[in-house]
């Protein structure tokens, strides 16, 4: 049984299309690696990397890409609106496929313990991989972005976990890290009212007493006259998108607002939509060996 | 992209553990065939055995199925609960992935025309392969069943597809065939009237004027004091499960009845549960392409 993971880089590089193909390039060429998508956002002034690929390839190809990265990218001169710390950002892994998320984090190690050593670039581990509760979110870490960070490394509570203690003159520093599937999704309502999506969004994001693994907040669509609560879901497998559903169903019912549609922005793993089918449809005794799919997957 | 097909084929034996393991031996023992699973019913005295693989692989495993049927199973001797008319009693294909309709039909002739030279067996194409309307339905072919072939195939109407105009004196005729995947699915009611659920059964399938592509059966469950609407969906690209279950909470509201549960009996295209989800999250342009299972099957 192969081991699948999936990693979603992020370069600060958002307009320079050679450098983008360049950068891109190691992931096409892996046998083992499955470059699903990517996305330039000249606004953002970044790059976003989907790839599946076995523990090894993803090690390889993204290895390469960090040295194409310290290389073409001249942190110094950047600005965009996304905020960023390095040439490489982030790099984040997660299961799929018959990866355990100790196995993910041992990934994320060995890669950070590499590109450190081959780079000479400060790496901070984050999430599932932090090596300290204030590590493990990712905006606490990127606090300061580049033009921060030579203040903030100095600090013994901000040494990095691989690497020198000095930012990357031209590169800054890149988190690397592990976490669980991450699900964009987003519900429009019925209203033109963004004070109501913002209120929907506070009953429902776990940091403010709803949803343990949600957060949310209120957005306004001008365009198409109506407000989203739009929501990255952290563990779907511990709070589901029909709660966070129908927990929005709810909320808007006490403002006479209804549910225009939903969206999933990006991937999202099968079984976060087989257990909604599950939900509504009262599947009892229901196993994912049942799916023909996950049968052909096995063979993988 | 592999051509990916599954294929359900029924034999007339479900007591003879040797027989019954000789038969699946060329499925397990083929590089291109994945046995999913194999059961033997001994009051049926049937043995269903389901396999995905590639055409020719199924073709070259199925063939030499007939064989070993033909050679061992003595249909003057059989008897069982589960109507039968041959050794080999039916095959039927259909397509999984990158394969259409009109390649399963054809992979249902190919294997016919091979059976039918070989083992010297006459044999009906039936559902999407049939010849002749009134060949489309498997239970109007199968009509008279092993014993009363010898006079049913005298009749014009009833001349084989491939094969000789007499039936096979031990192993009879069988029927091969093409078809859309069938969900097996059932909803229960929180009620001991099986009258209730045979009255539902008759507003929600399509014979009697409900849903077009549903087959629905009434039954009782006297031991958990529940009763069933028993279905077999027959295209659930066109009758979806929600459909189904929906007009059976409607219909069981007339009776105040409500649902207990429902589950899926055997195996499930993907795309059967995440049309629900889409359904139920009111899920506006999503794709399949966005689910990761589905790009990593892109390679197989």
């Amino acid at each position: 049984m192969t081991k699948i993971l999936e990693s979603v880089p992020n370069y600060s590089v958002g307009k320079d299309e050679e450098v983008i193909e360049k950068i891109v390039g190691p992931f096409k060429g892996h046998e083992d690696v499955k470059l699903l998508d990517y996305s330039a956002d000249p606004d953002h002034n970044r790059l976003v990397v989907t790839n599946v690929g076995s523990p090894e390839g993803l090690f390889e190809a993204t290895l390469e890409t960090v040295g194409i990265a310290v290389d073409l990218i001249d942190m110094t001169e950047h600005t965009g609106e996304h905020p960023r710390m390095g040439a490489v950002d982030v790099i984040p892994f997660t299961p799929v496929r018959n990866v355990t998320m100790d196995e993910a984090v041992e990934l994320a190690k060995r890669l950070a313990n590499a590109a450190a050593e081959e780079y000479d670039l400060p790496i901070y581990l984050y999430e599932e991989a932090a090596t300290r509760p204030e590590r493990k979110n990712l905006a606490t870490i990127r606090k300061g972005e580049f033009e921060g960070f030579p203040e903030k490394i100095k600090d013994q509570d901000w040494k990095p976990d691989f690497g020198p203690d000095k930012v990357h003159p031209i590169a800054g520093v890149t988190a690397i890290g592990a976490r669980k599937p991450l699900v964009a999704f987003n519900v429009n309502l019925n209203t033109d009212d963004p004070s109501v999506a913002k209120q929907i969004a506070r009953e429902v994001r776990g940091s403010s007493g709803g949803l343990h693994f949600c957060k949310a907040m209120g957005v306004d669509l001008e365009e198409e006259g109506l407000v989203q609560v739009s929501m990255n879901m952290t563990d779907y497998t511990r709070t589901s998108l029909q709660q966070a559903f129908e927990l929005i169903r709810s909320e808007s019912g006490r403002f006479g607002v209804t549910i225009a549609e939903s969206e999933i922005v990006g991937l999202v793993p099968a079984d976060a939509l087989l257990d909604a089918a599950e939900h509504y449809l009262q599947l009892e005794d229901f196993s994912s060996d049942q799916v023909i799919e996950n049968r052909l997957l096995e063979d993988l």
